[in-house]
């Protein structure tokens, strides 16, 4: 199409009859969404056909960088070394950010990670840290910058001029039954990660009952798009298909989630084994794509070699310090962190082999508790969720701890018990081992 | 789905996955359009999704009914008889409505007609009774169904509270490319006739170059889906499927129409035989569906006697009278209606058959001429178009007159003149006859 024909009913049609969308007429819409310049109602006709009629690797790729370009994109070319971030696409317990990102930069690769707030049934980056009194996750872009450059790694919160046309689409998306879009997923996630200022990526696409993706073929497909976004836009981009069945680690919250974090650092995170070597292999894929390793063993001996040495640890609290926490938490967080009321604990009826710990169950019951929230607008109880969540395959006997809940009201900790003991299969034979890293990916 | 489940995204996601809607969804998403409780951005979304998966039989009457309550539906049960109207899907010279409605009235049986204006290519009955002077259609709905009751025929516009949802939701779709969709556009047509107070429709569906249906099978697909609609709402409707690939009979215009009209009315209609024949056709069939005659053939003898008695010109003219427009118009059309300051006629090059007058160049040519309009804010020109047209399968000599432009000013003139000679088409060879009717169907 050429410029006299980019308007909004031309390019709502094109899609609406199944033609691709070439670079212009796709700016042009972004550029609508961004500017105001097309209606509410032109935009959601055009991504319900969008979401109908599909977009080729090529159109996914030039929307992407059209809503990346439609507000700031960080400038960190003066930070030397390759800038490299991860994202998860959500589960539970998932505080793997946490620990990565200090292990990274204790490596020496820059990580400039800008993280969400939790929605629904998954935990956000930012209501994690924030359980760390004083942390500050409201950084300007220009601090940021220089944190990066100064420490080699901030995390912090999405700024207002960070993709807005993601901003804008996104909350059209979620009012007019378009989000699950495979397309409009994509470039959402990838436009703001884009706009990071980084140079490559690693993707954590989780799969299973608690994760957006049922399925490993949904997974997989999700994968391929974003790694050939990012193969588009220059930016090598690799993918682990990574099983969410099981909360990761043992403590589902906030506070307990920044707990288990540091033990995760220290390399004392008793039980978590999938925490560690997810976090481990996301690492390892995150060195080799920063190009300071080029073995993956090397790679993981490196991140073990930063935790042993307690490298990692002291980058954590670099961080944390630099961002207003109290920096004290490394060594006492049962002390800095908020703690909760009321604790009880559940414990097996019998005995028997964990056959499964129904994610979607406990990040459920998490919710409800208080840990997350259903609206963006809700506040959330750092303190409370759970904690020494039994894993799939542990032998129990009766009366063995299957996990402890902390809850601020006696209501909600009955409640709580009662929904953890639901999620908690117990069976007369172990389960079959499964892998918890499935594929990788680009 | 029950009344919980009635939220916009979900009655969105229904169809969007490829689901029926039920009443109540359809309910929902009409009252949504009327009361602003639906938002426009979900509004369009809904109609892409409509666009892109269809709707079913029921669905489309579901959503016609609802539109149809969207508003006041005319209360016409006071007024003896079966009350029957005639809808036509637009084509260039359409004139038709005008003779129909008094011929038929002037047979006993009570015509309701709430007609629209004219815009693009095809002109609006409105806008040609308008150009009698002094003739109101903007009639209230109590004074339209006083003059139904009194006289057997009003001929007015739509009011603000006849169908709002339909204005709402054509409003939309003109600016998201949702205009095109089969059950989206027979529930506008159907809503806003069967607020009228009918009990019975004959449609003219016309298919040809100079119709808004380009085939047969897609005028046929509309007849079908409009006549299921009545079918469903306990309305017979019948449709006639006729040719529009040239002007209906010899006149293109507003005032030109005007008198056309009334000399068909007399019986002198010179040379406009499809037009005699299609206004007997659509007559006939409104009298069976009025029960006043049981043969085709007789109702057309019925027809035939009130315009050779005068009897429906009298109509006509109580009509005029009635609306506030000059009755005078009936026996001196020529010195009442207004006449351009121009007329230039347009003779053949050569000698050969009328092969074709191109209907869609004669539509153009009219609206460069300022007897239509593009946008609905346009005022129109009463006076301009083409009369005395030539008509497919006539012979003609070198000379001969293919039809006269009025204008009102010398370049439109010299253009009219220009595109009239473009649109007809002489060959050395008398066409094969095609039939102006093609089908009945209902």
């Amino acid at each position: 199409m050429d410029d006299a024909t980019l308007t909004p009913p031309r390019i709502i049609a094109c899609k609406r009859d199944g033609g691709a969308l070439g670079r212009d007429a796709i700016a042009a819409f972004v550029r609508g969404a961004t500017d105001g310049s097309w209606a509410d109602y032109q935009l959601s006709a055009l991504l319900m056909a969008i979401y109908l009629r599909g977009m080729d690797a090529a159109e996914t790729a030039a929307l992407t960088e059209a809503m990346m370009r439609s507000g700031v994109v960080a400038d960190l070319s003066g930070v030397p070394g390759r800038k490299v971030d991860k994202h998860s696409t959500g589960g539970v317990g998932d505080k793997v950010s946490l620990p990565l990102a200090a292990m990274v930069a204790a490596c020496g690769v820059p990580v400039p990670m800008i993280s969400g707030r939790g929605l629904g049934h998954t935990g956000g980056t930012l209501d994690k840290l924030e359980s760390i009194p004083g942390f500050r996750v409201g950084l300007s872009l220009e601090e940021y910058r220089a944190q990066v450059g100064r420490i080699g790694c901030a995390l912090i919160g999405q700024t207002r001029d960070l993709a807005p046309a993601d901003k804008k689409l996104y909350a059209l998306r979620d009012v007019t039954a378009t989000v699950e879009c495979l397309p409009l997923i994509c470039a959402s996630i990838m436009s703001k990660k884009m706009a990071e200022g980084i140079d490559a990526l690693v993707l954590d696409v989780k799969f299973g009952r608690g994760a957006f993706m049922k399925t490993l073929p949904e997974a997989r497909a999700l994968a391929e798009a974003m790694c050939a976004i990012g193969a588009a836009m220059a930016k090598p981009t690799r993918a682990l298909l990574t099983r969410m069945d099981q909360p990761l680690g043992r403590a589902v919250g906030n506070a307990v989630e920044v707990a288990e974090s540091i033990a995760c650092l220290r390399g004392e995170a008793e039980g978590a084994e999938d925490l560690m070597e997810l976090t481990y292999s996301l690492g390892a894929e995150m060195l080799l794509l920063a190009r300071v390793e080029t073995e993956a063993a090397a790679a993981r001996a490196r991140l073990a070699g930063v935790v042993a040495s307690g490298a990692a640890l002291e980058k954590f609290r670099e961080i944390v310090a630099a961002q207003g926490g109290d920096p004290r938490v490394c060594d006492d967080p049962v002390g800095i962190l908020p703690a909760a009321r009321l604790t009880g604990e559940v414990r097996s009826a019998r005995a028997g082999w964990v056959a499964g710990v129904d994610a979607m169950a406990v990040a459920l019951a998490a919710l409800r508790l208080g840990a997350g929230r259903t609206r963006a607008e809700d506040a959330v109880d750092h303190a409370v969720g759970f904690t020494r969540l039994a894993k799939v395959g542990a032998r129990v006997e009766a009366g063995d701890l299957l996990g402890v809940v902390h809850a601020n009201d006696e209501t909600r900790l009955a409640e709580a018990r009662a929904a953890l003991a639901g999620a908690v299969e117990i069976a007369d034979e172990a389960p079959a081992a499964e892998a918890l890293i499935v594929e990788r990916i680009g």
